[in-house]
């Protein structure tokens, strides 16, 4: 697939995220201006509320980008996403004829701000990657009982909160939460002192399922209007207290990051790649028609307050053991209704080397190898002020795709949660 | 508190579940008209929708009726809630000036439909009943291990599917899951077997909270804006496959069903009362202000397809260990944010006897001793056709309050969940 070329400024630059390409979907603001839809090319937010509203562009159903978020054209369906890409792709290339018309409605990536893309409606967590699940388990259970006898037959994944759903850039505040030791006769209530990341991938559900009625997982391939980096933070101490018998609760509930950008899946179509060969058959129904996941280098980096920024890991999503589709079509098989906005994490996506573990509880192992950052400091989960970045790109051959930093940096612990003052 | 008398047909009678002293909300329609909100009282239900839009009432930031669901009333905080109230009791109050105005606006609960009376924006499930929790523990670990060592000190529990949840009278289908039995050698995909019933109480969250802050438990008490009786189906079979170790997915996302009315906070005012005696003491955070809990008597009936209705169990919400104030201040431990819409499931409500458990796993323990119906059928968990029925009342000195029956069919499971004909 080679680079599509555009007229706008630095879209066609070595090393540009947002070819004519990509045109990912994010909502922004100027200091001047309401919040609305736009598309990042080269250097520049495309306002497509603008361009709707004008006629440039036009959807069925339409007007469908009158709003601060893209749920209408994610219901919408698949004619109306290639409508779009084509439409944006003929005004946006090279030697395009209204050139002059669209120019007007770019304003800089610089100076927008970049708000939560789509209305998160529910939000599901997967625990699908094998060398995670593998090195989680060995830690807690010993390597021999790593995988839970479920693992290689399903999806393992849970509900978490669509409410504590933010966009890259928000400060994510230290949680309290209740904890206990291996040495505490009784829990207390502090703040956590385990507070960790989860490098993931995020699935984002446009066309709902019919309720009642189980998909398919090429059905839900098809359900699935794009991808965006996800950061699932995560109190280790809080979750090891706490998530025997029914799962993670309070210690996934403080906040989970996700990319400013959604990249649609028509931009990742020439980045498919197949799931690692099965290690015992699946049943039917969660049996691939093709190759559903995606090349995809993720890495995380790590800034602590006044220094240089380390790199903790690299790793690809194609490590993954689940597709996003087979997540969704499982999600689906007792008949529950899935919908336009539902946000799907694809569970960490760690590799099989050290240094392509996708969590601080692996990368550390559970604190007791601590890493050592460039400047010399070490860490075993996250101090205050640290600014966690997961970047990632899919690399073609003359050009790359990118969904923006998934950034956030930790703020220290409410002194007292329950003080009103102020 | 006595009976407070109202001109309303049935109203004032001896058993009647929606005496002026209740005034519970719900969502219906006739044939004839679209979704509105209304009101129960005797055996009519005032359209609220229309005596708002008439001017008959009137709420500060209204219109807050003009939609088919009571999010926008629930939203607007207790100073509105207790407006309403004070409002509708002096129209419905015998010797009502204006009771000519109103009476065009009753229609007899009999025809109407009844929909959801909000919408449910996230949903979580909370496993707080000792009694349940016991019970459950000892068929899985045994009885010495029954509790998990953090039961006593947190009110564990997960997030559901809001999606999921149906008012009460909606079909339930049988659904399809991933299972495998203790002789299975390797997972099979088949309807459940082991479908099953939760009795439970939720609770519907009226104000939201401050996004990252805990709040303490009087604060939560202060949010919730009614109760509702609930049914969380529980496909036992399927849980058993899938909960280890992240907790019930599919087990728990076929359906939800709650009753049609929920009874604000104040109507349940006279019925408070204290949660049991803690075994342990509590962190601080989660202590009581005060009695929490409700008398409120519960009880469940199946009825055989062709057959009259048995009832399997009675107890009373007072049995819970956790009150859903506390289940509330927990879920904000660690900042998560809480919305209007949230719906919180107290968790299974049994009683210390037999004849008092709120699940079939319970009653059969574990399908080891079925249960006799009156017709002479035997149950160890749901049959194809059965109706099952929760029923919820207060009982004052001279009236009652009820929630209307949470019930729901079992249809047959899908013959084949893929096949798209027809």
């Amino acid at each position: 697939m080679p680079l599509k070329r555009s007229w706008v400024e630095g879209a066609n630059d070595a090393g540009c995220p947002f070819p004519l390409n990509n045109l990912p979907c994010g909502v922004f603001s100027t200091p001047d201006g309401a919040r609305r839809c736009g598309i990042a090319i080269g250097n520049r937010i495309l306002d497509v509320t603008a361009l709707e509203k004008t006629g440039l562009i036009s959807l069925d159903g339409g007007p469908l980008l009158d709003q601060p978020r893209w749920n209408s054209v994610m219901a919408a369906g698949p004619a109306v996403w290639n409508a779009l890409r084509l439409q944006l792709t003929k005004l946006l290339q090279e030697g395009a004829a209204r050139h002059r018309a669209v120019e007007v409605h770019l304003v800089p990536l610089a100076g927008a701000q970049l708000h939560l893309p789509f209305q998160v409606v529910e939000y599901t967590d997967f625990y699908a990657g094998r060398h995670h699940a593998f090195n989680v388990g060995t830690m807690f259970r010993g390597a021999e009982n790593a995988l839970p006898p479920n693992w290689l037959h399903i999806p393992i994944g849970y509900n978490g909160r669509a409410s504590s759903v933010v966009v890259s850039g928000t400060d994510v505040r230290r949680p309290w939460g209740q904890l206990k030791g291996p040495d505490d006769v009784v829990p207390r209530f502090a703040p956590s002192q385990r507070f960790d990341i989860e490098l993931e991938m995020g699935a984002v559900v446009g066309l709902p399922s019919k309720s009642g009625q189980p998909v398919t997982v090429a059905e839900a391939d098809a359900m699935i209007f794009g991808y965006v980096l996800l950061n699932d933070w995560s109190a280790r101490d809080i979750q090891a207290w706490e998530y025997q018998p029914l799962g993670p609760f309070q210690s996934k509930a403080t906040a989970t990051t996700i990319s400013p950008w959604i990249v649609m899946k028509a931009a990742l179509e020439p980045f498919r790649i197949s799931t690692p060969v099965r290690e015992v058959p699946l049943l039917p129904h969660l049996a691939e028609p093709g190759p559903l996941l995606y090349d995809i280098d993720l890495d995380v980096g790590l800034t602590p307050e006044d220094a240089a920024e380390t790199i903790l890991s690299r790793t690809n999503y194609r490590e993954m053991y689940y597709s996003a589709a087979q997540q969704l079509a499982h999600h689906t098989t007792a008949g529950c209704p899935m919908n336009t906005g539902d946000l799907l994490g694809s569970g960490t996506i760690s590799g099989p080397l050290k240094e392509s573990r996708g969590s601080l509880l692996e990368l550390s192992w559970g604190g007791k190898e601590p890493l050592t950052l460039e400047n010399g400091e070490t860490r075993s989960f996250l101090h205050d002020n640290d600014i966690v970045t997961l970047r990632g790109v899919a690399k073609g051959d003359c050009y790359i795709i990118g969904f923006g930093d998934c950034t956030g940096r930790i703020l220290p612990a409410l002194a007292d949660p329950y003080s009103r003052q102020g």
